[in-house]
């Protein structure tokens, strides 16, 4: 694949570094590759050497005078036989970097860290954050569809170990690996749908639907308001949807393509009582911040309107988010509390292979009446 | 936590880049802040700009002709209140960048992207590669443990959703939260222990023995090397051994802390036979390539050693790596069809939560005789 790959080397060296000697051992790497240097160094704040080749790569070092010492190098590489030639000779450059850092270093306790190459502005995207922040790169090999719809950005792209992963705007869904997660939302095998009421809130990839109507409830309706995740997921998703989002009706299901609030809204007015809620919307915001507050009236909306449509002894399942998310969980489990009646929680925690981090899911249900 | 952080920001326009634009809309958010300028220019690969402060940070803004503009911001930062503005200037820094980039760029299909940063040269190292060789970033906050015995460097660190991991010169080996490791590995539910004679090879973690011990065997012999890998998981990952390494011998099981080949050597020659041996040392070897041959012959030796100490009914589980390494799993398979005795084999895909990709397990038996 074309694209910068940006290499990265430290060493913690464990005792003061010595800019010139540092330097002095590193130079001919640079210079054995014709590689031009540019040097900069700072009264208390130690060095900066440049190196630019006449290739267009470049690499900087950085000497902290505390003892890191940062090696990166970027260039820019497609797939060409050069190319494979330009990579092994930059993995023989850290290579060389290296001894000599630990040639120098020889009698210290130093460190040294070398990480895969990051991969810059190549046309697949291997990095998606996780819920709670870090960096993870992911085993993407191809883009199989990426579209705006009038409500988000949709891509799925292909895992080699996930299958394909639904993204949307950014946010890791759901890939064709992560039956589990489709198990905890409809309540870890616990629950009994036969013969039940459910509806279903978001849920386009359709892999929520596809269990239940396999469990024969009376009837599944599933609301979701955008018609391209459908789409997308019928084509591309089949693992996961079946062949369940083929048609939008079926013997005991329906599919709303509408916005879940006015249907909610609708069917309390009508009394209409399910016996179960599954809320496959969203994730809870991981902002606590005031700009955050809409989305917050938006979750307690659909929390409240979904209540109303519960049976009394009916069940709501959603997903919550990262485990680590403590501050924005807690938030949540506050929000329980400030329902049209009152309602009790549990919680359980599950690894979604895909997912790289620790989901917590809730089952929510009204308190029994005195 | 003091560290270099490094700050990265693509854009892809989506057409050739001009560069003398880019850096004239840039160029002003670098000196706002007081940052000098150098510009190396290649005749056919575009423009390297670096930018350095008075406090020891430095930026590149690098434009690829064909239309990638790539921003690297590195910063030493402490934990203090100084350091807080500096990170949030920095980061404010990326926003304005970002902001100029998309303006210039309005009417183009552009893609921006933008990783959380990198943290380099840190007490604690957040980043230990899967084994098939992707960038992951861990949510360690702490160094519980970190020695190194003759035999490899040991390391116990806190993750906050995982617990304690237990890395073995570099490579993850097992989390408090991997249950499901020790389940997999164990037959993943389908045997029954109760009774019998099992040999575990290596699991100096004790998660192996501490689940074998509940189920009531004849006897469980654990062959680990290395005592300090067993002192370290004593103390640090009880969730994973509770009290069975409290002491090396116990009314059903004894802990060897030997070389497991000669021990295997001697037990095929006195006729022993096992039930179960639970080969628990290392993964497949990774590379496949010559230099690693005796890594394989190992590989092999303990495969038909282990054969010939179990009973014709018994079973061989073990660990194989990462699903996508499909070469390395197969080159194990093939060396399944050379063992003294012909054997059959079972494999199973399993989400070890604090591994980050797909692991295969193995289930080895003899072929049942003529």
């Amino acid at each position: 694949m074309a694209a910068a790959r940006h290499r990265t080397l430290d060493f913690l060296l464990g005792g003061p570094a010595r800019g010139e000697a540092v330097l002095a051992a590193l130079r001919p790497v640079f210079q054995e590759r014709g590689m031009a240097e540019s040097l900069h160094i700072w009264p208390d704040h130690g060095c900066l050497a440049t190196y630019v080749s006449a290739h267009g790569s470049f690499a900087n070092v950085r000497i902290y005078p505390h003892g890191l010492v940062s090696l990166d190098l970027q260039s820019y590489e497609g797939e060409g036989e050069g190319d494979a030639q330009a990579q092994e000779g930059d993995d023989s450059l850290l290579d060389q970097v290296e001894a000599r850092m630990k040639d120098l270093n020889r009698d210290g306790p130093g460190k040294v860290k070398r990480l895969p190459p990051l991969v810059r502005g190549g046309a697949v995207d291997r990095y998606w954050p996780t819920a709670d922040g870090r960096l993870v790169e992911y085993d993407i090999d191809a883009v199989v569809y990426d579209e705006d719809s009038p409500y988000q950005n949709i891509k799925i792209l292909h895992s080699k170990q996930y299958g394909n992963i639904l993204i949307l705007s950014g946010d890791v869904n759901l890939a064709e690996s992560d039956w589990v997660y489709t198990h905890a939302i409809m309540g870890s095998g616990k629950e009994d749908y036969a013969g039940k009421d459910v509806l279903i809130l978001g849920g386009g990839d359709g892999g929520i639907l596809c269990e239940i109507v396999k469990l024969k409830p009376k009837m599944a309706t599933m609301v979701e308001i955008d018609q391209m995740v459908i789409d997308g997921c019928r084509k591309y998703m089949r693992k996961t949807c079946g062949d369940v989002l083929d048609s939008l009706t079926g013997d005991c299901y329906q599919v709303l393509v509408e916005d879940c609030i006015p249907v909610l809204k609708r069917y309390a007015e009508e009394g209409r009582a399910f016996d179960y809620v599954i809320n496959d919307l969203t994730a809870v915001p991981i902002s606590t911040s005031p700009e955050q507050e809409s989305t917050w009236e938006f979750l307690r909306l659909i929390l409240d309107l979904s209540m109303r449509v519960l049976k009394q002894d009916g069940k709501y399942f959603t997903q919550g988010n990262c485990v680590n998310l403590t501050e924005a969980l807690s938030l949540y489990e506050q929000q329980l509390g400030c329902l049209y009646c009152p309602v009790e929680f549990s919680k359980e925690v599950v690894c979604v292979p895909s997912y790289l981090e620790l989901w917590v899911f809730y089952t929510v249900w009204k308190k029994a009446q005195p």
